[in-house]
């Protein structure tokens, strides 16, 4: 599943706000919606960061097969999403730096905030999800 | 200023997470006791995403100069600095995706959460600021 650049009319790319905005609004309408469909965002040399082990590194999660593993037992089907903020940069080489920060509310359980930053790769037609970071921001008593 | 791939011996690269921790750990010492010098983790097509437009889109500032004038303008010389987080992956061509977590806290005023995510781009004997994308996170009440 690419993010199509969508509106690239006669080979003028569209600007990275455009690509950032486009790809956020899909890749969280699937991950809520069919999990089960978000691992076609990646390719297998992919890297997703999530769970940070004891030493406070993120686990990296890397192949296709994998990457569908995690979406498939994370548990955000049906879950209220808050995208607050997506934030969008030409980078690397043809690629799209993308921050992203919002919260995600579990039923039965409190809101918890997140920050995921992106690099969407080039490929034929589009863009795929090359590194993607996720971190819970922790709730701090007082604030 | 190149972030250098300090431990880089006879051509084998450190891991990405060498990088991006030597890196963070750097630039934020920079940031907080010399800002007059952090431009030079940047290039001239380098881009930094700051404070939000009226549309809610970052301002996009780029060349040495403009980024040199935005960081001796903003003043976080001597604030207090926490990192919580430096994530680090490799990523496309050679370069390094860092996502960060933290909170400042300028004298006399509230502690601000931030995040903030870097890409650096290859150079000889080391790496360049090519993107970075600070957005600070809101202070919900009752949180």
């Amino acid at each position: 599943m690419a993010a199509k650049a969508g509106n690239s009319v006669g080979g003028v790319l569209p600007h990275p706000h455009v690509i950032g905005n486009a790809f956020a609004q899909h890749y969280y309408k699937i991950l809520n919606e069919s999990p089960e469909d978000v691992h076609k965002f990646y390719h297998d040399e992919s890297i997703l960061g999530r769970k940070p082990n004891s030493d406070g590194t993120l686990t990296s999660i890397t192949t296709m097969r994998d990457i569908n593993k995690h979406f498939v037992s994370t548990y955000l089907k049906g879950c209220s999403m808050q995208i607050d903020n997506v934030d969008s940069q030409p980078s690397h080489e043809g690629g799209v730096l993308v921050l992203v920060s919002g919260s995600f509310t579990v039923p039965d359980a409190m809101k918890r905030r997140f920050t995921q930053s992106f690099f969407l790769a080039p490929q034929k037609g589009g863009y795929f999800v090359l590194n993607d970071v996720l971190r819970y921001i922790p709730v701090e008593p007082g604030n």
